[in-house]
This record gives C-alpha cells, sequence and structure tokens, in this order.
C-alpha cells in the first residue's frame, strides 16, 4: 500500500509541467493544465486533479488528444463564438473557451461560447473560477458519454453532463458550485465497492430498470441514476444541448469514453461557457455588497447542533485552498500511486514522489 | 364537494380576461396573464394555472399588487437590461422582460434580462416557451421567500426559485423543462396529507435538520429538502444571484410570501431570463435536425416493459395541449371551486362555472 504524500503546491504544479513537456506539449499549454489540476486538488476535489495525468497522457501519446491541438474561433458575434477545440487537452480548448467568453462579456454583459472537437476538460469548476477571478459570474456546462439513466430507461441516455458557476464576492471567496447531473458520480459507486458496502437506493438503476443497492452491477449492469429523477435528466439533457447540440460537438453516444475508448481516436466532447459581467449592470461594490449580504444572511441560520454554521458552496474548497498554499496538499494513496506509475513510465525520477 | 368541469381553452381564457378587467386591469395584461394561466392549465399543470387567479386578485385588490402597473426598462446594453416591474403582476412584467430578452438575442446571439420589483409569476416554464416560439433557446428563473433548507439547516434558507427552460425542434415540439429547486413543491406534501399518505424521507426537514415523513409538520416546523442536498441548494443560490441579487429585487428572507404575507405591500420578487439564438451559431434546419436527432435517439433507447417509450421534458404536457385545443380542459375539482368562489366574488355569473 502506497502512503500519501504532503507534496507543496509549488512542486506538484512542476511536475505536471514537466510531465506534458517531456511528451511534446508546449509550455505555455502544459502550463494551462497543470494550473488547473493543482487548482483543483487544493481544492480537495482529488477524483479530478492530478490523478487524471496519467490517462490524459495515454491519449495525447496515442493520438487521440493532440498535443500539439490550436484551438481557433470558428465563428463568433457581438455576445458569443463558437471554438474548435483542434482536439487539444480539453484544459487548452476549454480555458482559451473561457477567456473569450470573459472578454466578451465584459463589453456585451453576457456572453455564451461554445467548444466542439474537445476532451475531457477535468473539474467544471476551474472555468467559472476563471470568471470570478475577473469579477464576472461564470457557468460551465459539458457533455459526456451516457452514464445515467432516464426516468423509464433500462441503459443509460445521458451523460453526468455536469454544471458548475462561480460569483464573486467581496469579504467572502467566490461562491463556486460543481455538480454532476447524476445523483452521484460513478466513482461514489467505485469508492464505497471497494469499501465493502452496500448503496443507496437511488444512486444507480440496474439493466431492468430498477433501483438497486449492489455497487459491483456498475458500469456494466447498471447505470448511474439522475439526481431526483426527471429533474437531473432534464438538466443534463439542456446541458447536451447546450454543450453538444449548439456547437456542432458529438452528441450523446457519439461521444468516446476518454479513458477506456480508442485511445486513437479523438473523443469528440462538447462544452459551453456562460459569463455574466454585474458589472454592466450595477456598481461592482453594490454587487459584492449584496452577494456578501446574502452569504452572512446564510452564515447566521440556525444549524443543527454539531454544525457551526452553514457552508455556501465553495466555501469547504477555499479554505483546503489556502491551506494548500501554506501547508501543501496531502495527495491520497490512490492518487500518489497513480502518480508514481507515470512518473516511472516517463522517466522522471520526481524526487518527491520516489 | 364539487365535480371536475371541462371548459374550452376559449371559454377560460375569456373567464380569466373578464376576471382582471372587471377589477380595473386594462384588455392588454388582462389577456396577457389569462394566455399564460390557460397555457399553464392545458399542459395539465393545474397547480400553477386558474387556480392561482383568485389570490392574485386579492392581492391586486388589496394594492399589493398594482393592476396599473407599467413595467419599463431601467437600464440596457448590447446584449442585457434590467427591468422595474413596477410591482405590476408577475406575468405582467416577466412577459415584458422575455420580449426585450427574446428582442436582444436576436442580434446579439444570447441575452441576460433581470426583472426586479416583480411578483409570483406563475409557472416559469410558460417564459422560456415564449423564446422557443421565437426559435430561441430560453431560459427562466425566480427566487421566493425560503420554504426550503440546506444541508444542515434547522429553517429554511431559499426559496423554491424554479428553473424553466426551452428548447425548439424541428418535428418534435419544444423541449420544456420547469422545475423547482426544492425536491419537491409544497403543494406536494399538502396533497399527500390530504389522502392521508406518509411521505419519503427526502421531502422535507424537521425543525431539528432532520428528515421527517409526517408531512403534517409542513411548512410551519418543517422546510422542504433541496433536491438532492448539496445539488438543489447550490442551483437555488445561483437563481437567488442572478434573480435577486443581480437585479436589485428584494433578496431571501426580504421577500414576501404572496399568499400570505401583507397584501398591501409590494412582494418584491426578482425574475431572470437567458435567451440564446441558435440561428446566430448555425442555420436554423441544421440546428433543429439536431435537436430532433437527440430527441429519436431518446426515444429508441430501451425502455422498462410498461413504458413505451422514453419521454423528454415537456413531451406530455405538450400533447395534453394538444387535446385541450380540440376537446377542452378538464379542470380538476379543487380548481373549480375555487374559480367559483372567485366569480361569486366578483359577480360574473360565468354560465358553465355555475
Amino acid at each position: 500500500m502506497v502512503d500519501s504524500i504532503t507534496v507543496s503546491v509549488k512542486e506538484l504544479h512542476a511536475y505536471g509541467v514537466s510531465v506534458l513537456t517531456s511528451i511534446g506539449m508546449n509550455k505555455q499549454d502544459a502550463l494551462t493544465i497543470a494550473d488547473k489540476l493543482v487548482l483543483t486538488d487544493s481544492w480537495g476535489t482529488f477524483t479530478h486533479g492530478n490523478k487524471l495525468l496519467g490517462d490524459y497522457v495515454t491519449r495525447l501519446q496515442a493520438g487521440g488528444t493532440n498535443p500539439l491541438g490550436r484551438p481557433r474561433i470558428v465563428s463568433e458575434g457581438p455576445a458569443w463564438a463558437i471554438v474548435d477545440g483542434d482536439n487539444a487537452a480539453g484544459q487548452v480548448g476549454c480555458d482559451f473557451a473561457m477567456r473569450k467568453a470573459i472578454e466578451l462579456a465584459k463589453l456585451a454583459g453576457i456572453s455564451y461560447v461554445g467548444v466542439k472537437n474537445t476532451s475531457h476538460f477535468g473539474a467544471a469548476g476551474v472555468y467559472p473560477a476563471m470568471a470570478a477571478e475577473a469579477n464576472m459570474i461564470g457557468l460551465a456546462m459539458a457533455n459526456d458519454i451516457p452514464s445515467v439513466c432516464a426516468p423509464g430507461s433500462r441503459k443509460a441516455v445521458m451523460g453526468t453532463n455536469p454544471l458548475a458557476y462561480s460569483i464573486p464576492a467581496g469579504e467572502h471567496p467566490p461562491i463556486l458550485l460543481d455538480i454532476a447531473t447524476s445523483t452521484v458520480a460513478g466513482g461514489k459507486v467505485y469508492a464505497a465497492l471497494q469499501r465493502g458496502e452496500t448503496i443507496p437506493t437511488d444512486w444507480i438503476i440496474d439493466s431492468d430498470g430498477n433501483p438497486t443497492t449492489d455497487g459491483s452491477l456498475y458500469p456494466l449492469k447498471a447505470a448511474l441514476a439522475p439526481m431526483t429523477g426527471h429533474k437531473g435528466y432534464g438538466m443534463a439533457l439542456l446541458h447536451e444541448n447546450l454543450a453538444g447540440v449548439l456547437t456542432g460537438a458529438s452528441i450523446s453516444w457519439q461521444v468516446l469514453n476518454w479513458i477506456f475508448d480508442d485511445k486513437t481516436k479523438p473523443t469528440g466532447h462538447g462544452a459551453a461557457f456562460i459569463v455574466i459581467n454585474p458589472e454592466a449592470m450595477m456598481p461592482l461594490d453594490k454587487f459584492f455588497q449584496r452577494v456578501d449580504d446574502l452569504i452572512n444572511e446564510i452564515h447566521n441560520s440556525p444549524t443543527v447542533n454539531e454544525i457551526e454554521h452553514l457552508l455556501v458552496p465553495g466555501e469547504m474548497e477555499w479554505k483546503r485552498r489556502e491551506a494548500a498554499l501554506i501547508k501543501g496538499i496531502n495527495m491520497p494513496s490512490d492518487v500518489v500511486s497513480k502518480m508514481r506509475d507515470l512518473d516511472n513510465q516517463i522517466g522522471l525520477n520526481t524526487h518527491w514522489l520516489n
């Protein structure tokens, strides 16, 4: 069993850049990807941070993702753009798209930027966080190969199609939510299985269309359940339309599984970003004050005994990041194991990993 | 016990217009409200149709809602506008706002229109339906006085803050979803109670912060549960920000309950509309084809035995409307009872109601 390792944000970042440049990616794109994976790990969202780097590298080396891909704008208007991700890494195409969305919203007040020919973009929350950093409200959506049932289906019909958003505040860190439209992500099913636990009845649906507590059926003989039935299914369908249909990306079962499907072929994912610039509509300090007032009201709401105060989405993550910047990140053993394998495979001999 | 009554769409519409003009509203605004209530009833969403008219009238007569209110644009930019609803009926302010959003999106590709000083706007879905009618994608959000817990709270912290969206298709009717961000709406708790049923554990939270199956505790000693815990809470907070914070509307506990609170005072609700014009981004027939392809794929997915085919959101509602336009609407007894009371109170003597 591998131990967890505490590593500084700086060293973790340098590791990601070294891995990616060593397989032929240019420095700028490597920095972009490393930024996002480290930000995600510093939030404590280890399922979507550097744990994924090994699988990204596999696809980049096999050619399914293009390490030299150059995202470009294929069409645009006063408040929108469609980006061709050129099959570069998801983070590269989507960082490009979110920056364009921020630029457009500055003048127009709101913007939509859709991306086609992209791939798995990591944690959806990293893109709205860019908007919040620019004092704007950001939303991110994506599609994926189906793994989630609809009410009445015996098979997955929608991807986990996430939604993330961020809203900047004054005295508080930005509100930041990042959710899948399934009840839980597939990773939670695996984790329960590894711990030998049965799972709640609303997590997965077997191939007869019935809820089951047997996590071992997933994913071959069961699909994830949509959150609150028709509600999660309906939201997944909205994201499929904004990220897939409207961008010209692959849709639904046309999207390839970025880990398991043919690694030499583009996955064809789509993504969508909406940015709103509050400063266009009211003085920024007034907006911040109103967001702060709302957060303070929530913080002062009565709680169940063991809870000090109610949290707003992202509060826990920003606290973890603050600590991580000072004390480093304690990377869990499963992530360390993956990173060490990748390190050996590439022959980097990163000192803190070995 | 009152019987249900089948009435034509035309007669139901004429009833609403008569009620509203008889209390001093101008014909145009009465038509706007009647349009939306009849559309809602024709979908079979009887909780949000003409059932509400009596309570709207009470507030309009007491002065809390202004029957002569004139919504106006207070500020605007290339792709956005803020509307002061002038405390007119929610439908009047929000119809005005959605029309503005459609107009802006035509040129800009996407638009945001926020409304302050509005009130209960009925079924959220009627506004996105306007966008779909104009071949655009529409979203509607609103805030409301808190009735929904957050994870860990002993008291409501968010309104049911709905999201509705619509996406136009080619051969199919528009996709149309209208959801509260609580697990269920409060009306479902009352209905279960009336039938003497206990309720599922994920519907309401008691004042100790624990799930309960005792529906009689709601609303005084229990609040609604957010859908899938932190997910529904997080989405309600997004809608609170876009509909409340950013528009200058009342926020959270400042909003008045439109049925129970002081009927002489404005409720202060906020609402927000986002419209995306697909034609700006791709030829409309290509967009329609892509939406149709997605719907057809869903229709052809394997289902559990008793289900003929999977539904897309809104499919059931548009089928009911199609039937309603031919055969009339069978108004349930509780709605008939409310409408008859209102009819007598105003002295209209509507023939089909009496």
